[in-house]
This record gives structure tokens, sequence and C-alpha cells, in this order.
């Protein structure tokens, strides 16, 4: 295990943490709230630190994929352990615990909250928290990478740990340079939250509202400012988020090749982007059938189905109606898009459509075997045979999350053996996928405040297990890495 | 595709489940039932038809996997639909489909009932109820072969259809000859039920009661003959009944070498068996620990802890406690194992510890590779490596197996939308892992026949494809199968 390289990730993420830190103390300012000194000094702190620990050189250049998953899992523990301590210094949120369960959901982008009073937050601590969602979007390291001039012989590293953060079964680098990539990631990540935030603007929502829920929507994260949600918001700006959150939760690599690339066709050749949409569809059209007698007309109903599948789908988790009341249909069909989840390479969580789409193509090609047992095929996406070693570890991936989605569960009966399995079953898979709302006393308009703190724990565990795809948590708890 | 064969083995098997119709047929004349000459009616009709069936010889002599499996897929739903006759003729259950589901739930070994007043039946049915989970726990094919002489051409055929039928990853021979390893399975069966028929009696019970709850045992089906199921029965025959279940549900193959092998100590190295006893041990441990409030004494929790966890690993179903009463933690495990299921080569159901044991290895492998990215390692069971192309198998068997099982629960929660989620996802649970009784409103004191048409024939595949171990019966699905 290469330590320095560890050491160093983490005062640069102390530092970025640190200007992040800034901007949350800049709304305070302007709020004229106290809250916004509090921001300001830890930022001056943890850049302090940062800077101290990054004093020493490092030795080591040996860095494989262990050190890669390792500094990754590290930066996110680190980067939540520090950012919780501003709302409790803030007395926004006075436990600890409470705090680094909402600012690990936070970077996370789950939106998962202990809070029963959203509205009762400082200004500072709410462009905080839903700004989390906005760094943990797109991912901690690929901002590092985007910004840090990197000396040549850390090229290697770079990609080691890009591919840990970055979300989906096979991680394509845009350009030859892995710089480059993260900054067109960024570009296009950046651009996009802008044009949100300008709709927002213009379909007269407040600047302070406009500016957060577009975090929130990027990042695919779900914190919002109201204690409703989004319900309260007009139709229009809820239509707004509706379409970005899809838009969200669709492969950058599309857009990439959309905006930057030659033959901008290209973009609709993508099949888990095709995919992604035919399930909304399905999901939206079946939904609304569903729900219509709940509604005035059929508009209303559409709207509102269009709304939570999307919401649901890209794991953003933000709510314009009580879905916990909707029929069993719809109640069940939203819990399996949770597990479905976004495309691969979006900021969206859960399983991946690429994933779910390769493992039901691999299971048709099972079937076909046995009826032509002699016939040699392969599991085929975007009209290129997937090698047989993603197959495989997709379909691995699928059981090892499998094996932690029901350890979790029975950990959680072990420690609130009073909630309902249904609030037990459905807050695993929100926080493990990412979500934010479940069903029953997690449900849209519930909060995670009532568990208890080791099974906040567990869920917090779920949370970055969920969002850096598995490996890099489980790395920190496999003995043999922390060997010399 | 070779439709001779199918339809010699389905003559076939009429004329043995006429066979079968005379035991009932005797144990209604031995109790005065007019229910008697029905059953013995339809047992020469059936002889008969598949007399008839049989007549015209068979041309065609290719047989490969796909018309092994399809062949068995046929001839489980040939018996169903021959086996629920009797009921529906006898006024048992007079609707015809609710007579299906109970067959189909018999022959699977599920266990499920859709009766809410089994103490109102016939002698006869009750005795061809239980005697349907006798005949479905080691097989029908497996019977077949290990009585009828087979001419020599149609060895290769013989072990694509028991391979279809045996449940496992694996199936091997226990000897050269795959008649003699039919054989030998069933003397091994057949020996075991008489045992625990004589120790039953031994300990009290009335003959007709230990007939019955010993066919229930050796099939693992759960079919009982009192309304409150086995919590009435003295505590030594319920004993008796949970040393049995955990018997019946350990690999066959680990007796013969027991009994036959040259060197016995071979049998206590079978790593699936091990696993299949630590798994058992730990549940009834912790949730003895669980519950232990709940009854007068230690013993009496551990008693019962027991019970239900022999009775739900291996998929049996029968039930001393309602355990839906249960606290959390014992509720969800007991819902956790229900997926884990028996021993493969058992006649237990489930996914199979086998295939537990070689998924977590092979996520543990995974995790391993990110740490030695250069080992060259490989899952291990028994000490021997496993074939790549076993691992994969294994895998996807899960993959399709979860498929199966979220397009099952969506689409009850279509026909059944007022049933809780729990009730719909554990009735799934229960039927499609063979195991009979779930949670909510099919818990161990309630049943299915509240579920709507629709939903009881999904649950009726779902038996027959969790017995059949998914492919035989999504063949019957697949479209190129059936060209010419």
């Amino acid at each position: 295990m290469n330590y320095s390289i560890i050491r160093r990730t983490t005062g640069l993420v102390l530092k970025f943490e640190a200007v992040f830190l800034l901007l949350p103390a800049l709304t305070g300012f302007l709020y004229g709230e106290r809250q916004g000194l509090i921001y300001f000094a830890l930022a001056a702190a943890y850049f302090a630190i940062g800077f101290l620990i990054n004093l020493k050189g490092d030795a080591g250049t040996e860095f494989y994929t262990k050190e890669g998953f390792i500094s990754v899992a590290l930066v996110w523990v680190v980067i939540s352990l520090c950012g919780a301590l501003p709302f409790v210094l803030c007395g926004d949120i006075p436990k600890y615990s409470d705090a680094l369960f909402e600012t690990v959901s936070g970077f996370t982008t789950t939106g998962s909250s202990i809070l029963s009073d959203v509205e009762a937050l400082s200004h500072a601590s709410l462009f905080w928290r839903s700004f989390t969602h906005w760094v943990g979007g797109m991912g901690v390291i690929v901002f590092v990478l985007a910004i840090m001039p990197m000396r040549k012989r850390r090229m290697g590293s770079q990609m080691y740990m890009m591919r840990a953060e970055s979300p989906g079964p096979v991680v394509g680098k845009l350009v030859p340079k892995i710089r480059d990539t993260a900054k067109i990631l960024y570009i296009i990540y950046f651009g996009m939250t802008v044009t949100e935030i300008i709709l927002l603007l213009i379909a007269g929502m407040p600047l302070f509202d406009s500016l957060c829920l577009s975090f929130g929507t990027a990042g695919t994260g779900g914190f919002g400012v109201l204690g409703d949600s989004i319900a309260s918001y007009p139709i229009i700006q809820q239509s707004i988020i509706t379409i970005f959150m899809i838009l969200f939760g669709v492969n950058f690599n599309a857009y990439f090749v959309l905006f930057l690339g030659k033959d901008k066709k290209e973009a609709f050749r993508f099949s888990e982007v095709r995919w992604y949409f035919a399930i909304i569809v399905f999901s939206i059209l079946t939904i609304t059938i569903n729900i219509h007698k709940m509604f005035d007309n059929l508009y209303l109903a559409f709207h509102h189905a269009a709304f939570q599948v999307g919401s649901i789908i890209t794991t953003t988790g933000y709510a314009t109606a009580d879905f916990d009341l909707w029929p069993q249909y719809s109640r069940c069909l939203l819990v399996m898009i949770m597990f479905c989840g976004a495309c691969a390479g979006s900021t969206g969580g859960g399983i991946k459509v690429s994933r779910i789409v390769i493992l039901v193509k691999a299971g048709i090609q099972e079937v076909h075997h046995y009826v032509h047992p002699r016939s040699v095929t392969s599991v085929r996406m975007d009209s290129k045979p997937v090698e047989r070693d993603t197959v495989r570890s997709v379909v691995m991936y699928i059981g090892v999350y499998v094996c932690i989605f029901f350890a979790s569960i029975l950990l959680v009966t072990i420690f609130d053996g009073d909630q309902s399995l249904e609030t037990i079953f459905t807050s695993v898979a929100a926080t493990f996928n990412n979500i934010g709302p479940g069903l029953s006393a997690v449900g849209p308009t519930a909060n995670f405040g009532h568990f208890s703190l080791a099974s906040k724990y567990v869920l917090m565990f779920d949370m970055l297990a969920g969002r850096l795809e598995l490996y890099p948590m489980l790395l920190l708890f496999y003995p043999a890495v922390w060997r010399k």
C-alpha cells in the first residue's frame, strides 16, 4: 500500500473543501447570518491543515487500482467528516452523527435527510447542503483532476482514481488525456446547471431556490429548501426540474458526442440511453394510468407521474406528491426503478441501466444457449460485442450488490426491530441507490431521524458504497489492503 | 424439436400418475369414502389414455438439452393438470383453478394452499395432496427412470431429462449408469421416509398422519392434515419432523457416500453440506435469542426456532408457531433463508446453498482481484477449483432468478393491488422458492385463496419455475424452441 499518495490526495481534497466552504460563507454574509463567519473560519482552518499535510513531498510512485480505490474511499470519508462540522458549529444540526448523516447523504447525492424541519436551517447551511450534491454528483476526484495541474509521473494514478469514482461498468476516456476528459465533463455539467438556473429564474423562482434546487437536480441529489420538497412550487417550475432530472441521468458521453463530436447522430445511437428513455416512458405511462383517478385531470396525473419517475430513476429523490399513498403497482414499480438507476457515466446512482441491460441480454443468451447449445453468441451493446470479462464483472457486481443489500437489511432489523419491513427494506434501497426517500416511515413526507445511531451508520456506509460502486468501500474493510 | 419423445414421455407419465392415484383410492376405500371410487376411476382412465398415446412408436432419436427441458416442463404441467381433476370431481375443491393451484403446489413441493379449512377434505384427497409432495420431491422423471427399463438408444435422453429435473448447479452421476443413479436416489429417499414414518408411529402419531406428514417432510412440501399445520402435535413428534426436514435438505450425494461409499468420512467433507449446517445453526441460535421472551423457557424458544428454521431453509413450510408475529429480525432472517434454500441434490427448493456459496466466494475473489490484480485465482469448492463456466452459469442463474422474481411481483401488484407489499413480496418469495407460507396475509395461519385468478397463475408459474430451476419453464415460452 502506497500511503504517501493517500496522504497527498487527502491534503489536496481538504484544500478544495476549504474553497467550497467559501460559497456558503458568502451566502451567510449576504443574508447577514452569523453562520457565514463559521463557514469562513472552517474554510481557513481546512486550508491550513491541507497545506500542512501536503508540505511533505511524496516518495512512492507505484500506484494501482488498489491505491486508487482506497484513496477515493478515504477522500469521500474525509470530505464528509469535515463537511459535517459546520452544521454542528452553526447549531443547525446539533448532533454530530446527524450532521454526518446529512453530509454523507449530500456528497453521495442521496438526499435522505434526518431533518424534520428543513426551513429552520440558516441560508448558509441550506446552501452548503445543496452544494454538496453538486460537488458529489460529478465527483470530487474528477473535479480535482479537472482543475489541478498534475506532474507527468502521476498520470497513471489519475486513471485509476477516476475509474474508482465514475459510475458504470466501463469508464471511457473521451479524449486521450484524462485531465481533458475531466475538464470536458465538468464544462458540460457546469453548462447544464447554469442553463437550469436561468430557466428556473425565468419561470419566476427566487435566485436562492433556483441555485439550491439546480445543484440538487444536477447532482441527482434531492435536498430541497422547503419542508414539502418541490410540492409547493408552480407546475411550470416543477416541469423544468422534471426535464433536467431526466437529462442529468443521461450518459455524459452522449452529450460529449452531441456537443463536440463530429457525427452528432452518434449521440442517439447509445443503446443505454435509448433503454433509459424506454424505461422512463413505460413507467410514466403505466403509472399515469394507475393513478389517474387520484388527480383532477389526466394531465396532472401525467405531470406527477413524470416528476416522480424522473426523480426516482435518476435517484434524485425530489417529490411533488406523496407517492407512498399511490396504488400498489405504482409504489412497487417506483421501488424497482430505484434499483435500476440512471445511465452509467451520469450523475445518477443505482445499479445503472447499462448493467441491467447487459444482465437481461446475458440472461436471454443463457436461455438461447439451451435451445442452440452449439451456437457461439455474445452479448452485444451499441452493435459491438461486450467483452466476456465485462459481462462477468457486471453480473458479479450485481451479486456483490445483493449481498451488501441483504446484510444491511439484516443489520437494520437488529438495531431497529420496531420498524416495519417495508420501512427497513425501502430505507436501505433508498440510501444504497442514493435516492433519498423510501416508503412508509421513510416516505417522501417523512425522514430518517427516527433510526438508531447504529442503523444510521449502516445507512451511511450504504450511501458511500452505492455512490462509489461498492468496491472502494469494501476494500477499506479488506485486511490484505493494509499490509505494507 | 423432436415431438415424438415428448409424446412418449407424456404417455408414460400419465400411466405412472394412474398408478400413483391407486394409493388415495385405496385410502378412500379403507375409510369407506365414496371419493375412493373417483380416484380409482380416474386412475383407470389415465392409464388407458397413456396407453393409447404410447401405442404409436417413436421415430426420432435426436435428443438434446432442449428436448429434455421441454419434456420435463410438459410432464410437470400435464401431471398437475391431470392431478387436479380428482379434487374437483370429489367436490373437495370445487373450482378447477383452485384445485390446479393446490396440485401444482403439491408436486412442486411448495405447500402453499388455497384451502381455509384443510380438515374438511376427505382422507383420500388429503392423502393424494401429501403424496404429490413425495412424488415431486425427488422428481417424476427420476422416478420413471428408476423404474422403467429403457432401450439402449434412449440412454442419452435420460441424462438430459434428469439434468433438467434435478436441482443444483452440477448434476453428478453417482454411478456410471444413469438408471442406477436414479434407483439409488429413490432407495435412499424411500428408506429415509419409512424411517420417519416408523419413528412418528413410535412417538404416538396416528398412521394416517404419520404417512401424510412424512411425505410432506420427505418432499420438503409442507401440506399437513390439520388446520394449524404441525402446532397441535406433541413436542416429541415436532422434534422428529424438525430433524427429518433438515436431513432431507442435505445433498443426497452425501448420503450415497455415507451408506455406499468406500470412505465414509468423505460424506462430511462436502463443503455445501457444512455451509448448510452452519447457516442452520447460526439462524437457530440468533432467532432463539431474538424470540426467547415470547416463550415460557429457553428450550421452547429453541425448539420453535429450530422447527421454523428447518422448515423454511429446506423450503418445507410446516409451522408450529406463527412466525409472522415474531420480531422483525427473525421475520427478516426467515425471509432471507427462504431464498437461500437447501442443498443442491436434495429435495429442497430455493436458490440452493451451493449457488450462494459459489456466489459469495466469487464476490470475495472479485474484491481480492482489486487488491492483487495480477494474481490468478479461482473459486474453490470441496478443495477443487470450480470451473469458470460453472461460476458463470451460477451467477447467471441468480440474475435470471431476480428478473423472474421482480416481474412476478409487478404482475401480482397489477392483479391484486389491494394487498400489502409485504404480502405480495413474500407470496412470490414463498411460491418461487417452493416454501409455502409467507408473511402477513399469506402467513403461516393464512392461505392464498384471496388472490385473483391471474395472480394465482403467476404464482403457479413461479412454483414450477422454482422447482424445475427456471430454464425448462422459460423454454416453454421461447418461440425458437417450437420451430421444427
